[in-house]
């Protein structure tokens, strides 16, 4: 068990993340709030669609005018106007009486319904035949349907999509207080670290790193900042690791592949101004080498070198921490439930992330694991998301069902 | 059957995307292309990793002799040098020596393996034992492991998520050509609708489709112009059309929930020059009444004026033609099989896209549809997706198994 000691489980490195405290807020026009996150309730101001509201052209009627309607035996009403668009109605509707009305037009007082105009016919000027009856409320929005005034919609820490943003434009919201998108400062760190435009010789890997985790911070929300490659020299280490910290909400250090390199991080940061390790190893395959501190307030993280672990640890535990500082509630990860095409061996005393593709067999899905080294990023691009295998599993076995965690 | 006549099914109108050309590609920085499509088939230019690379820290050896090694009986053999980082190894290795070697290191000539340092010990300057036998192969990866020179590792059509973006910087690849993202310009049409930030009266409603179809457009990848309302008169509408065809690569114009609107569109799409109406009709509800023209080679449909409507034509019909034009061929809807918490009555001849909830009960996903009036913008806030209810159904009933489409 020595190997597991002081190694954090999974709960526990995201139990942390409410210690770190959210951005700051702005407000922005409604047409760029696409997938940013709401500071405060969003509370009703009035009722919406705030008067009833015909959806059919036709006649407004009391239903009770045309019970038992119908084509052998119609009710006859007496028509006593029309309802113009963009008024106020001027007539009531009593018992026997209809009024013109069209898709959108306010109801009158006394109407309770619409009958539309294909169940109607015109007898003269002033009487129409109905061959169908209505029930109350039929054809009608109520005043308060789609929200009635002071009502809750929308809960702080929603991240808005498409509806969201068409809610707050049917209340008549143009502008809206939304957390800044948090940013996020990338470090590669390592002597073997080459850009990726040069050709690696023996020992050096290109700089990956700082492209995917880049491209998994934007699919988040959050803004990016790069600093290179650093190579593992304390002091340039410190300084960089000074500067992303100050100029952001979170830093990423990738690199710690080799022992060396993950002993300097740690150094490094024992060395920040206001700096506690919260977290040195994680009981997660791939993956254990992560290293969390708290700096000044700030989440800073230790990532492993190899890609595909970085890529993992990012997913599993970096992306709930960018969530909460965005001040996000909502963000959920996307799973689809299915069966496992092959027995998958795990080690217990950690989660294993098994990468797996999605195929459907028989209209069902499956989810087929990718072998292959962790460190190859081809095993990535194969695959459509993760599946975890427990801490106290053995392994899982061919049919098994499971949740495959989707890539963003 | 007379209302369905000359309706076209949802496969036929997807089945039009082929007839529309694609959009111009450019070449951009590799951390720009998040999201973006590939325009050629990515192949591998050299070998990756380009040597047989050490995955560990430890001694470069031929496997066979290491056979039958343990820690009662270790093999001993020779040290003939340290590899150097950076450096191709000037020894060769012959059955019975080792050369050390960190991670990342390239194998000298003659070695098939490696034997991690924590299962050795030295002896003296010149000799070590080792306890554990290796295979060949084993803790190593091969030269062309991660992709072999020629190797197609990415197809044309695909949309970069950041595994892909990964597998490019890994290969040194620094710029990249990709798809422009489609311009899409979206027109709010209809006498009844009032700018957000005005109160609607009788007959009135606010131009909600312009925010939920511009946040719709962007999650596709695609770019928003966005033209106001445009009143139900021919020449404003022509004129609106025109501009908006000339300087997108799509049209999309909402409104027509009356038929006055319905019929305007349809009379602008036959005055404007090289335009023809493909689609007058879909068998589909929410949304029937969409209209689809191929204008100067461009796609300009005629959405519904309800905003739910609106949204699900987008999510089932144009956001296939948006990743058609955009390039892609790799975009597919996420969805999450279920079981649906109780029946749904739907009409034969259409297929019924019903909102609905996920929740999860004893561990299943379970399909929740929401009930309430087509036009509510609260139905679309408070689901998570749809489930289409097919053509030849008469309903869906509890517990039958469905797939939920998810927004984006």
């Amino acid at each position: 068990m020595k190997e597991f000691f002081n190694v954090a489980d999974i709960a526990t490195v995201l139990g942390m993340a409410v210690d770190f405290p959210t951005v700051a807020t702005e407000k922005i026009a409604l047409d760029e709030a696409l997938g940013r996150v709401l500071v405060v309730d969003f509370q009703a101001e009035d009722d919406l669609p705030g008067f009833d509201r015909s959806t059919m052209d036709g006649y407004a009627v009391c239903a009770t005018s045309t019970y038992g309607a119908g084509e052998s035996n119609p009710a006859y009403l007496t028509v006593t106007g029309t309802i113009g668009m963009g008024q106020t109605p001027a007539m009531t509707v009593s018992a026997g009486q209809a009024a013109r009305i069209s898709t959108g037009g306010m109801l009158p007082p006394g109407a309770d319904s619409v009958v539309m105009i294909e169940h109607t016919a015109p007898i003269d000027e002033q009487t129409i035949e109905v061959y169908r009856s209505v029930a109350p409320g039929q054809n009608v929005v109520a005043k308060d349907e789609d929200a009635a005034k002071g009502e809750i919609l929308l809960r702080a820490g929603t991240r808005l999509r498409a509806q969201e943003i068409g809610l707050l434009a049917a209340c008549g919201v143009a502008t809206v207080a939304v957390f800044m998108p948090p940013a996020v400062g990338i470090i590669s760190s390592g002597d073997e670290v080459v850009p990726i435009d040069a050709v690696p010789r023996s020992g050096q890997v290109r700089d990956v790193n700082s492209y995917t985790l880049a491209a998994q911070v934007r699919r988040c929300g959050a803004r990016v900042r790069t600093y290179g490659i650093v190579g593992d020299r304390f002091d340039d280490l410190l300084a960089t690791s000074q500067r992303a910290l100050a100029e952001n909400d979170m830093v990423l250090v990738s690199g710690g592949s080799s022992v060396g390199t993950r002993d300097l991080t740690v150094e490094v940061l024992a060395a920040l101004p206001q700096s506690r390790i919260l977290v040195h190893g994680v009981s997660i395959s791939p993956g254990k080498p992560t290293i969390l501190a708290q700096c000044a307030g700030k989440a800073f993280w230790g990532l492993p070198g190899h890609v595909t672990s970085a890529m993992v640890v990012f997913m599993v535990l970096v992306r709930p921490f960018i969530s909460h500082v965005g001040g996000c509630t909502s963000d959920v990860p996307v799973c689809v439930p299915a069966r496992l095409t092959r027995n998958v061996a795990s080690a217990q005393g950690r989660v294993d992330y098994v990468r797996v593709r999605l195929v459907v067999k028989d209209g069902q899905p499956w989810a087929e694991p990718i072998m292959g080294a962790s460190g190859l990023i081809r095993t990535m691009v194969a695959a459509d998301g993760l599946v975890a295998i427990h801490m106290n599993s053995e392994g899982v076995e061919q049919g098994d069902s499971v949740d495959v965690m989707l890539f963003a």
